[in-house]
């Protein structure tokens, strides 16, 4: 069966890179900041951003918790001294303890959307500081399946990435010469030790990609899935996912009570030139 | 002059009241969750929960800093007791403290959007224990002016106010019986002493949302606006702040590389029905 997640990665960087140049410089901005986690996500738009703007204009943020694995701040580093790229530390262990304090019987999930918010909001005030525009590093898998936290690692002024799958991620990743380790290590949020986001979602990435291009991209209906050899039960989990994740994907939604409403039918530009 | 922004109490409660109802049911969501400010938007939200689901499914958390107002506290009890609704009180005085000892110089603004997204990033994990949705409590003219901070006080699940001015807020809130010290004293975010909105924005709510509702919602030219006796100088200030702040409204802006762009062309459920 012929690879239908292929990707030409010398257009896709093309266009990616372009992408990054213009909608920063079009409001003024000539910087761009990220979290950088030691994930094959961050450090391609990393690699991106690099190639876009040169690394003086890159500023990189690692947020380690204190139960994240050291070898995922190595291997952020490792991208940083790549690239030559600013880079900044800061840990965030004081903050998320200080709030846990109260409820130490919290799930790790808890735990771990109060990491993503935390991480969000230093990545928002580094971008005030610096006058950077914060750039996304969720791919399309992520983003369809709502595996991320809403207003935490989901949130960005640009996302590069956003359009790729995750086989497509690691595709363009080895084109760019993103470090060896970084695109071989199985993907992990680094929540607790040994979490790998494939237990957790309990498919690979390899099959929900083959599986959403064809549902989404391609628009099969079920029964064209099946005729490619999904099983219903797969077809109709990641369905569900995408469905009832896609408050993660909307500005909140208002009570139209007035002419013109925010998110529904006031939606400057395209609504309303000036 | 005819009042324009005028609306009919007793109509805008009823559609406010039902959205608030369908839009938590719908999702199979019982309880509602917000920040009560001690302000009058976030009490006119508690007020038409409670109308909308009774008391006991109305939970509003309460977020001060340590150098925000007794008083705004104090407002905010008020309604707690005037409603008989469940509430938690969470300093964020430790959290924030923790992240700027770092950065000892940073801005009252940079100081006001991280306390503002640590209020949004307790209202989520508040969510998530309570099983309930976070209701938003930014009116028009904030959201129209972008006067608040992105993945902060302008995030939520669903925004029963969001359609209103100001002005609109208030009539709404008299008729529904806030507490008259609340809707009577200065709108303030409260970051420090003494700071009011409409000194930090330079006009009063008054004029700006007769402006706005001529502007957005009836489409005048600017022409036909200083007709109506506004300052070529006043137009143009709030045509920018709306402009600007654009992004605020929106989320990210995903590089398009494939048939089906999130947030572009891949918006379920308008696009895809399952």
């Amino acid at each position: 069966m012929k690879n239908r997640l292929e990707i030409h990665p010398e257009l896709v960087t093309e266009m990616l890179t372009r992408f990054i140049k213009e909608e920063t410089e079009k409001v003024g901005i000539q910087k761009v900041v990220f979290g950088l986690s030691g994930g094959i996500d961050s450090a391609l738009v990393a690699f991106l951003a690099v190639r876009s703007l040169g690394p003086e204009r890159v500023h990189a943020v690692m947020m380690p918790y204190k139960t994240s694995s050291p070898s995922s701040l190595a291997d952020a580093q490792a991208c940083v001294d790549a690239l030559g790229i600013e880079s900044s530390v800061i840990d965030i262990t004081p903050q998320i303890d200080a709030y846990f304090e109260r409820f130490s019987d919290a799930s790790p999930l808890r735990r771990g959307n109060k990491m993503a918010r935390e991480r969000m909001s230093i990545l928002y005030d580094f971008s005030a500081q610096l006058n950077a525009l914060v750039l996304g590093t969720s791919n399309k898998t992520e983003l369809l399946l709502g595996y991320g936290t809403q207003h935490g690692d989901l949130a960005s002024g640009i996302n590069p990435i956003g359009d790729l799958y995750k086989t497509q991620v690691r595709q363009l990743a080895r084109y760019l010469g993103v470090p060896k380790q970084i695109i071989e290590k199985p993907p992990s949020a680094d929540l607790w030790e040994n979490q790998t986001d494939e237990k957790e979602l309990g498919f690979t990435y390899e099959d929900v990609d083959r599986l959403l291009i064809l549902l989404v991209d391609r628009r099969y209906t079920k029964e064209e899935l099946r005729n490619e050899g999904f099983s219903e039960e797969f077809i109709d989990t990641v369905i569900r996912r995408i469905t009832r994740n896609q408050y993660k994907r909307r500005i909140p939604l208002i009570a139209k009570v007035s002419n013109r409403t925010i998110g529904i039918d006031f939606r400057y530009p395209r609504d309303w030139g000036v």
